[in-house]
This record gives C-alpha cells, sequence and structure tokens, in this order.
C-alpha cells in the first residue's frame, strides 16, 4: 500500500472525475483509487451527484475481481471491524440472499452454536416480498436485536452465538452508498451487491461464511445464472481477503416451510428444534448446519456435520441453546413451550382451489408479496410491520389437491387487505392435472471441494 | 401531447428512478418521460445525484433520435424562445464544434447580412484549446457582446446581424446540465453534445442551421467517423423540430487561418474581409457564407451563394456591415483600418524550423494549448484571457521550410509562459523530407442536396 491510500487523506493530485471517467471507459481502477474514492465519500469530501455517476458506469460496465475486492474492503474498513480473537472458538456465519418463508438462521444459529462453533450474526430486515430476521427474532416479546457490541460480545461469549442488526459503526460507507443507490437506480449490479454484503459479513469478525444463494421466482436473481455469478462473486471475493467461502445455489420457486410471517415462522423454526416442521426446511437447515459445522472444524465432512446437526436436535440442545439466547437477548422465552404468548392475528381465512389436481408451481414473489399486504412485510423501509399476520401454506408444488380444499390459511387483522391478499395467493398457485417435475433444493455448491 | 407533459407540473405518478432504470436498461424514453425530467431538474424538484446516475446511462446507452429530439425540445422549452418573426429577412446561423485559429463567425455575421440574409448568432467563450467568438469579440475595445434580448433585436434590425453570449433566459436546462455534465465525467456522449448546442441553438428562433463539425487533431471529435455521427444527429435532430439543417464536416488537423488568439484573429477576419488574408480560411469562410445565402434564399444555389460572397467582399460591403455592427455594440470601429488600436503583446519570438523540408503535419490540439499556457485562452471557465497574445504561424501543412526559417511568431507577455509555449510549438510541428499528401478543407457534406 502507498501513501496515497491513507484512509485519512485524500491526496492532492486525486480527482473524483478521473475515477468516474476510468469506470466509464472500462479501464480498471487501482485499490489505492478505489480506496481513496469510498473514504471520501464516506467523510462528505465527494458529493453524490458524482458518485452516482460512478456507481451508473460500475452497474453498466462491471467490475474486475480485483476492484469488487478492493471496492468491498474500502467499504468494510470504513468502520469498525470486530475482533473477537477472545473466543477460542472458530466463528462462522451463513448470509442469505433473502427469500419467502426464508427463516433459517433462527434454526442455524443456536444449533451451529451448540456444536461448539461460535455464531456471531448480524442480519437485516425484511425488505419488498422478503422477510428479515430481524423482523421475525422481534416477534419474540422482549427480544433485542440492537445490542451494544459490549453486550453482543458477551452474549456470544456465554453462549457461542448473538443475532443484532447492523451497528452505525459498521461499514458506514455501505450505509451511505445503499442509501445513494436505493433512489439512482442502480441496485442492481452483482458486484455492488458483492461488495454491500461481504463488508458488512466480514466486519463481524468472522473465519468463514457459508453464503445461501436464492434462485427462482421468489428471489432477487430469478435465473440460476445470475444466482451462481453472484455466488462465484462472493466467494472470490471473501477468498481473496483471506475468508473460508462456499455458497449453496438453492431453490426458492416456491416459499421456504409452510409458513410465511414473523410470529409464523417463529413457530416452524421452534418445531424445526423440536424434530418436527415441514421437511424442506428440516433438509434445507440440515444441509446449511453441515456445511457450518465443517467450515467451523466442528465435523470433518458435510456429511458428518449433518449427522451431528440431527443428533443435537434430536437431543434437545439446539432448542436449550436458543431459550438461552433468548434470555440473554432479554427476550421470553416461555414462546418456545407456548406459542400463544406470541403475537397472533385476530382472524383467519381460508384460500380454496377451485379445481382438483396437482400443484404444479406457485409465483413465490407475489406469495410474499401478500404477506406484505398483509402488513408482515415492507413496501418502504420506514413502514412498520405487524408480527402477527401471515400465510400457512397447506400445500407445496407437487402435492395433490382436491377441489374445495385449502390450499393456504391466511392470518389476518384486516379485512380488506386480507382480500387483496387472497386474491393474490389465489393467482399465484397454479393446478394442474399432472405433477411437475421435482425440483432440487440444493442446485449447486460453489467454492468449497467436500 | 398529454397532460402529463405540462412543463409546469410534476405529475403524481412521475418516478425519477423509473427514468433512470429505463434508460439503464435501454428502454426507450417517451416524449413526456423526458420533459417532465428536464423541467423536474430545472426547476429543483430531482436532485443531482439521480440526474448525474442518468447523464451516465445516456452516456453508455446513448439515445435513440426520438430521445435526442425530445430533450433538445425540453432543454429548448426551459427557457424563453426568442421570436425574430418581425424581421422580414430569412434566419440562419451558423455553429462551429470549436477549433484553433476558428474564426468564420467574425466574417460570416457580416457578410451574409451584406446578402440580406438575418443572422442572430448567439455564441460561447473558448475553453481548454480552443477559442471562443465572444472573446474575440471582447478584443475589439468597447465591444458589448452582453446586449438584453430588445438591444441584440434592434441591432439586428438595424445591421441585419447581432453577435451576443448566451443569455440567463436561454435554456437554463443546458447551464445546468452542462455544470453537471462537467463534474461527472459526462461530457462526452454525441446525444448530450447535441441536445446541449441544438437547445441553445434553437432558441435563436431561426429558420435553418448550417453546422462546421470540426474533425483532426485540434478538433473536440479527432476522427472523421465520430465527427459524422454528431453532424447526422444534429441534422436529424434539426429538422424534426422544423429546421432547415446542413451540416460541413471540415478539417480542423491544424489552426485555421495563420493566426491564432483574440485580437490577432480579428486583424486576420478583418484583411479576409479586404479581400486579403490566407488561402484556407478565405476558403471556408466563403464555402459556409454561400451554403448560408443558400439557406437563406439569397441564392439558388451554394456556388452561387459563394460567388455572390466574393463581391460582396470585393465591393466593401461586408467590411462595412463589420463596421457597422461594431458600432451598434459600442465597440471602437476604427479598429478596422488601424490595428495598433487593438491590444497587442509587449513582446514577440520566434520558432525555428531545426531541419529543412516539408512541414508534415501540426499537433493542431497542442498549438491551441500553447495559446492558452500564453494567457490567450481558459483552462477553467473561471479564468480570464490576454486578447493581445497569441500565435502567428509562418508556414502551414505542405509548405517548404529552410533550417532556421521562422515557424511561427509567438506573441507573449510573460517570458516563462512564453518560454514554455514555444517548446510545445516545436514539438507540434512536424518537419520532414516529403510534402504530404494534401487533405481537403471540406471533408464532406451532410443533409442537403445541392
Amino acid at each position: 500500500m502507498t501513501t496515497a491510500a491513507s484512509p485519512n487523506q485524500v491526496p492532492p493530485t486525486f480527482r473524483a472525475t478521473d475515477v468516474i471517467r476510468k469506470k466509464r471507459d472500462a479501464v480498471e481502477l487501482s485499490r489505492d483509487e478505489i480506496e481513496v474514492f469510498v473514504n471520501a465519500y464516506t467523510k462528505g469530501d465527494i458529493p453524490d451527484y458524482q458518485v452516482s455517476a460512478w456507481l451508473m458506469a460500475v452497474v453498466l460496465r462491471g467490475m474486475t475481481r480485483p476492484e469488487t475486492a478492493a471496492l468491498t474492503d474500502a467499504m468494510l474498513r470504513s468502520g469498525e471491524v470486530l475482533d473477537l480473537s477472545s473466543l477460542s472458538a472458530r466463528k462462522v456465519d451463513k448470509h442469505s440472499t433473502g427469500g419467502v418463508g426464508d427463516k433459517t438462521s433462527l434454526v442455524l444459529a443456536p444449533l451451529v452454536a451448540a456444536a461448539g462453533v461460535a455464531v456471531p450474526m448480524i442480519s437485516g430486515r425484511g425488505l419488498g416480498h422478503t422477510g428479515g430476521t430481524l423482523d421475525k427474532l422481534e416477534a419474540i416479546p422482549g427480544f433485542n436485536v440492537n445490542l451494544p457490541v459490549s453486550k453482543f460480545r458477551r452474549v456470544l461469549e456465554t453462549c457461542g452465538c448473538s443475532m443484532i442488526g447492523q451497528t452505525a459503526e459498521i461499514a458506514p460507507a455501505d450505509r451511505k452508498l445503499y442509501a445513494l443507490r436505493d433512489v439512482t437506480a442502480t441496485v442492481e449490479s452483482p458486484y455492488l451487491i458483492c461488495a454491500s454484503i461481504m463488508s458488512k459479513k466480514l466486519a463481524e469478525g468472522i473465519d468463514a461464511l457459508l453464503l445461501d444463494v436464492k434462485t427462482g421466482s421468489g428471489a432477487f436473481m430469478k435465473s440460476e445464472k445470475d444466482a451462481a455469478f453472484l455466488a462465484e462473486l462472493m466467494v472470490e471475493t471473501g477468498e481473496r481477503m483471506g475468508k473460508q467461502m462456499v455458497a449453496l445455489i438453492t431453490d426458492m420457486d416456491q416459499p421456504l416451510g409452510q409458513m410465511i410471517g414473523n410470529a409464523l415462522e417463529v413457530i416452524e423454526c421452534v418445531e424445526i428444534m423440536q424434530g418436527k416442521g415441514p421437511a424442506d426446511l428440516r433438509e434445507l437447515c440440515l444441509e446449511l448446519a453441515g456445511w457450518m459445522l465443517y467450515l467451523g472444524g466442528a465435523s470433518k465432512s458435510v456429511a458428518e456435520g449433518k449427522k451431528k446437526s440431527v443428533d443435537l436436535i434430536s437431543s434437545g440442545a439446539a432448542l436449550e441453546k436458543f431459550r438461552q439466547m433468548i434470555e440473554l437477548q432479554d427476550g421470553d422465552p416461555r414462546i418456545i413451550d407456548d406459542f400463544k404468548r406470541l403475537p397472533h392475528a385476530q382472524h383467519t381465512l381460508e384460500v380454496k382451489s377451485a379445481n382438483a389436481g396437482f400443484i404444479a408451481s406457485m409465483q413465490c414473489e407475489q406469495i410474499g408479496t401478500a404477506c406484505v399486504i398483509l402488513g408482515g412485510g415492507r413496501e418502504k423501509k420506514e413502514d412498520s410491520v405487524d408480527p402477527a399476520v401471515g400465510i400457512v401454506l397447506h400445500k407445496k408444488v407437487g402435492d395433490r389437491v382436491e377441489a374445495g380444499e385449502p390450499l393456504a390459511t391466511i392470518h389476518y387483522n384486516s379485512e380488506t387487505k386480507a382480500g387483496r391478499a387472497q386474491r393474490l395467493i389465489e393467482s399465484s398457485i397454479e393446478v394442474a392435472e399432472a405433477a411437475p417435475a421435482k425440483r432440487l433444493l440444493v442446485h449447486k455448491v460453489i467454492g468449497a471441494s467436500s
């Protein structure tokens, strides 16, 4: 690193327009140029209008792998990087690109911690058709996701896992850049998505990161090709920064599990940890846990990690860890034994099948949107969320259904919203005469040889 | 036009991000979308950071012809459009994309006006290596380029031509957009250049416009292909807006004429109107005047227009018109008969040829830069200009030169600046054993069949 790269000063010869022009003309930027640009923007020394022009050039010109790593690194180092070296356990986290009914984090953190691997998990809120881990956790009465770093560390040391929201100290460059991307149509770039995710995750001070990159009608990356491209980019970027990385491309062509909505999803997670719950959610949790145990050094293979995870569920160790974490983060652990202590909607309404046949497909994004309409998600960042509402699916793709049989139950607090959600769900579920070909839950593994 | 296109209000459903996203994804924007976007920006209802992202998308995605015309139209109508219908004469203007020693406007306005065609000319200042018409006019003591529109109209009515700078009322959208482009590396787009030029020129209330698009080492468009693309774009845009349009692609691979520098160029223009001056400048002035007379209905063909122009110079009518315009715009017309009344530099210095041979080429942009170094041009918009300094070329491409013979004379007021200019000029002029192939002065005519 040359002196020009010091994050504390903009070199006198530095011109933001040169950085914009180079990216416009697809000339590779140096690590120093990217670092100075990001730092100057974070400090307010470069105006929004120059950065938004640069972001659009990145969207349309792309970035090389070294540029992507340099951007991630600069964003990561714009704020605090947690030092968890005092924890003797290996530290592993999982990140999902987001989906409908995607609730694995609530199972994985306690399950993997029960195996002796530390899971310092910093998560986000739901936006658009996808839910967010923080909203699910906050459905648990009292649960505090806004811990200061000192308490986050204490919870981690005590029970091996802790789940919080992003603090102001972590990757401020990402927060500023993301707000600008949101209003300049520059969100949809795999390079910028990669840098945004990885800068926050690597600020957790982890040793390894498992990525769950979703593909299908409920994912941000609808095509498997786009999902694989993003996954490879993130894996390579993490590896360039010295982290152990694995990405799984997993199916999001229908909601994961049966429950969608914050309190409902907490119930489903507890059921998984009780050895019950829907098969697809259980299978994906075990697959991801297997990888996390392997990455965390708690098993010699993924298969062994999966087997160990099955045992940790059977023994009740995972659920016990969950109970402990809820308690340490000021939540009410009694919800585990008494779901009625969770918020619940005033009314329910059944969506019935008009025809007999097989569930051929689900327009997964629309089902997520139906939950947002009910009040269970956000259209805009500022929206508040109703933890009680949601949807319980009684049928999944490939299931046999009779005419008049319930497809789903809507949990709602507003009649008009329920009507809109009902129509959307009806139009989202396709019933056909023949059963469709079965889609794999895990499409592909990127970045490891196990 | 739908009601949504009213320039006075942003429709409630309008979202700037939709316009940015469409351009990003190369989806054609409607006339309404472009109009609302430009008007909202001009009024301050859309922030710079959204517009700069959009500008970068335009640079990288381009624009269709209807989009380019819609953008030009919206920028034009963001301000005042002069109504010169009270003038019975046809109104014709000429615009040059800029070059070194490019001074034809000072000859063309009076010459074409002498033929009975009105020339309402609104010009710009020099920037970078190219000079500007306003700076040249201001070398004439007292000459006022900042006339209010009412006086501009009066001068036009009295003598048939007037030359002023852009007023605050004309195309404010262009002024705001240009300032933003300048700091976001989004200047270099033919679509944005076209809209910027055409919106200002068409605000003059003209019937026809002649474009002099320069190509070669001293032009902004170095390649003839780029110059022709811009020329075709501007011709089509003007025609879509109901104007008669012709573009000439002309040579700027060496300076035009012999003199570079504001007062020096005024002298050379007077000499042309006296029937003297260098051959290339005379030839281009007559060619452009021929076209302007033809477009203005003062001749049945370009050839006849050229012949008429020769006569108007011989008879002294063109020079008389120049004298009249100077007087009406508060300048000292005695400079015409006494060049010593123009500003002149304190010192001169000769640049001599090291070798004998033929002038093989000139790096024209560097010669323009040498004039800027002397103080005769601007590096930044805020710089002031020394009207007296400049360069007189004694040799042009193809001329025979002996070792030690003067290539150019530098007119300067600062010793150190003169030394830098001298070295730059020396390195810009290539002397070779054989004479180079002759380049045509007019490479191509676009947009007319005469």
